[in-house]
């Protein structure tokens, strides 16, 4: 029989997706699973998508061009240009999804052995695409106890050798929900300019900012027109994840070339998710700032919660809909599989997505999980209930057990 | 600056794509120009995807799973046992065209300096694809005198060495048309099993068979469980190209499961194209009957003309919607630009895709163009009209400055 790849083998099981066949077995059984592991929101597709998909004027559904149709690549063009960027149409390559648009960026920038710095916990399919193009992650760990701030630049100085080729940050970050200042941001354009690398920055969470702070797109930092790639989408904007419509935007002339040869290879991104897509971009305001708010009360309601149970630490996200958190537990992988296997609260139980598949570094996370605050309140309120009572019946509970040990030291 | 990668670099520009901005130019001058350098069918999509569209009954556009619409799935499952294969929903992940089920398919069972063995001229963009994984294609070459069949056994023994892993076949072949007979896949079948290779074959045009010949699918052939993978789309069958929806098909349940950890790292193939694509499996018989009506029709006029021209070869296809023409110029990377560069016929002039982009090895191909017969009869008819205009104006006629000599031969 023949043999499949070493890379296949190498290649990671997605963490937020490795649990869903016991999500699967335990539905069967009748129990109500709340879906907290994938960033799935619950919030309606905007009316205008619906509406232009239903008034198609067209006969044959051709393909778009492999950098996007035109007209919808204006409507990215203008919306980065309002946020104080520069660009034009030849910068923006229209993707399946921003997934696509990390796996191109990286095949026109990296080789296999390259390397590429990147702030763990991180998006766990950074290491598929890393893993898939041979490339190599240098991981600088952040901590809980600084809410996952950027280290200080001299750790990332310390992990610049002569294979690396680029820094990828997630901002805001998905696993962690931490919203990088101007001042970590300014350390990133230094280091990218002193060292000759590419600074990758996925901004999908864009417009998911709380408490009033801003986002900086690395797209408005002056002198990075060489050296900066972002990856963004409507995925999660507009609540439109089954689209798979996403873009790589860089001002590197070269950059966008070679990206174009891979887009070729693949003929076209999507046609109807970029023309249903292209109404989004003129809705008003008010839209964003709905969304804001609805999930700003969920992050609120979500972080009190974690914070008021026992054992249990989360520090308060500033973007994005995650949060990480620490659980009193033996191991996060065992117990998000126990939650569905073996545990409900009144017919009910969560998913969350273990944290140990965000690390790069083998041995972290495994006391951690992410959670994704996308259902309605009324959910998360239930979610939260079972997660309570599961962490009070897990029999791997480590501060139940530490409590029990204390009152029976024999 | 940063430098991009090499293997951005090596990557081929599309022999299909890269003569478009040439085209642009000339419509922009008012020439009416005839695609015939690309694979994009002119016929409708069928109604009930449109109708489906517009009665889509959900608030929210969600990621689909991984692998694909479970009742999606079935459907495929359905229509490749109807062909007598014996497949199951497991054996099926829905990827985002069948360029995404190929790049898959390669990454999960080949490495970087793994050899894969392919007939050319061959599809341009798999040389792609092997360029992005790092695989080395070792060419074996068809000629229009053999009008494309596939050489001896021999021919592919002979390139077979210690990093072959796959051999790959498009069938019905895009360039050629050529359709493979019971007797070469069983040459095939022998072989694989033979070195313990994994067979790979693009089935995209299966329906697009002439002259009461069948077509037989890799899948029915008996005891390649494990060596077979399929690829398959809408695109063409239903011209849904910008759908962006195939399949990757294996009995070989270590591929599925390692296809399966690359397709969660781009989370989930387009969930429109699913679900509007589902009723197209229902189609009765005619209406696959009037498609291949339709392209026959074309196949037998077009090659009728291009085989009355002047220094001019063209094999009739047996499948596809494609042939390779051999043309009495110096160079057809030079002619086909010429044609939309210097030429028209009464404000019109046509676009053919060079084949030096179909052959791996550099030195072939440069006499050689593919036309692509996806327009009317009307229209073929006048891109004919131009394309013999063309050959007898075009400055690097071969034919007849040969003939010119000869009356002049001081």
């Amino acid at each position: 029989m023949p043999k499949i790849s070493d890379k296949g083998q190498l290649m990671p099981s997605s963490p937020i997706r490795k649990l869903a066949p016991y999500a699967v077995a335990a539905r069967a059984r009748g129990i109500k699973v709340f879906p907290l592991n994938i960033g799935q929101p619950d919030l309606p597709t905007p009316p205008a998508f619906w509406e232009r998909l239903s008034n198609l004027d067209m006969s044959v559904l051709a393909y778009a061009p492999s950098d996007g149709l035109p007209a919808y690549k204006t409507k990215w063009v203008e919306y980065y240009n309002r946020l104080g960027a520069d660009i034009k149409s030849a910068d923006v390559l229209v993707t399946s999804g921003a997934s696509e648009a990390l796996a191109i960026g990286m095949m026109a920038c990296l080789d296999p052995g390259d390397e590429i710095i990147i702030p763990e916990p991180l998006y766990a399919n950074y290491i598929g695409f890393a893993t898939a193009s041979g490339v190599e992650i240098k991981p600088v760990t952040t901590t809980i106890d600084d809410g996952f701030a950027l280290p200080p630049m001299q750790s990332l100085v310390n992990l610049i050798g002569p294979r690396t080729k680029a820094i990828l940050i997630c901002n805001p970050n998905n696993p962690t929900g931490y919203l990088y200042n101007r001042q970590e941001l300014e350390t990133l354009r230094h280091l990218v300019l002193r060292y000759d690398l590419f600074l990758f920055v996925d901004e999908v969470y864009r417009e998911f900012v709380y408490d009033g702070r801003e986002h900086i797109s690395v797209l408005t930092l002056e002198g990075l027109e060489k050296n900066a790639l972002v990856f963004d989408s409507i995925s999660k904007r507009f609540s439109a994840c089954g689209a798979r419509i996403g873009v790589l935007i860089s001002r590197n002339r070269e950059v966008m070339e070679t990206a174009m040869k891979f887009a070729q290879a693949r003929l076209s991104p999507p046609s109807l998710g970029q023309l249903a897509g292209e109404p989004l971009f003129d809705l008003p305001p008010s839209y964003y700032a709905e969304i804001l708010q609805e999930y700003d009360e969920r992050r609120q309601y979500l972080v009190n919660r974690l914070q008021a149970m026992e054992g249990v630490r989360c520090p308060l996200p500033g973007g994005a809909f995650y949060a990480i958190v620490e659980l009193p537990v033996d191991d996060t992988d065992r117990f998000c599989q126990w939650l569905l296997e073996s545990f409900d609260l009144n017919g009910k139980t969560l998913m969350m997505a273990p944290a140990s598949g965000f690390y790069s570094s083998d041995e972290l996370g495994h006391n951690q999980a992410r959670v994704a605050y996308v259902l309605k309140k009324e959910d998360l309120a239930q979610a939260m209930d079972c997660l309570e009572a599961g962490l009070a019946a897990y029999p791997g509970r480590t501060y139940a057990a530490a409590r029990r040990e204390s009152f029976n030291p024999s």
